[in-house]
């Protein structure tokens, strides 16, 4: 889906362009991959996640591991995609925050098979992860 | 600096090239943009920000905010940046774990002043922050 152009978006404090949430979540649709973060004994990781929209959620599938084992006890999380102009110095993200959870629902789950998501790693087995948005923006900064 | 091929890469159990750490300081430093992970109250939060290599260090400039805070208070974060091809199915990522702090040193700031690095966007005031690593990592999908 083609980007909206930002001109008629508001600024906030610092002079970027805020992102409307539905731009927000055709830009986290279109990216090619992402990054979640979470905490990890009191630490924060981050991992790239390959990753797709399910209505207002982010899906990805993972192996056992620390995303998976942070789904399986409901762990807050934070999602990140954006894209850069270093040329320009332009560029934009968009952040989700939000609940992560294991998907066990055999609808669902064969529903989400549909989507042509893997993660590019090989692995035996695989569970798929929602993140359950609380929080979704969008910043640009404005071309110079 | 050119990336190296990884045809000579060992390979960790999921199959990924595992990237030499001079490898990945090389595209750390290579990187348009990456993102810094950190906790804010229990729960993780990720923030895309325009970097410099110093060393084994991340540098970088902030205003006041969690950047900031994270920093005066010598926290844990977690940087990335990575390169993906969505068509192939392959990509690359570099993970930095560290502790950050304000650079306080005038001569050192000076220093950094000289590397070209602003963050994007428009602010009255920037502090220094280095991440101070203790983890290089980096990964590499087997191109199909």
């Amino acid at each position: 889906m083609a980007q909206q152009a930002t001109e008629d978006f508001p600024t906030d404090r610092s002079g970027m362009f805020v992102l409307p949430v539905q731009e927000c979540l055709n830009r986290l649709a279109a990216a090619p991959i992402g990054r979640i973060a979470l905490v990890q004994n009191g630490e924060p990781v981050i991992l790239p996640v390959n990753h797709g929209v399910d209505g207002t959620s982010v899906v990805f599938r993972t192996p056992i591991g620390s995303k998976f084992f942070a789904a399986d006890r409901h762990q807050p999380v934070a999602f990140e995609v954006d894209q850069a102009d270093p040329a320009a110095h332009t560029g934009w993200s968009v952040v989700i925050r939000g609940v992560a959870e294991l998907v066990d629902d055999p609808v669902e789950i064969a529903r989400l098979d549909q989507l042509g998501i893997q993660p590019w790693a090989i692995r035996s087995r695989t569970d798929w992860v929602r993140i359950r948005s609380y929080e979704i923006t969008g910043r640009q900064v404005a071309p110079v």
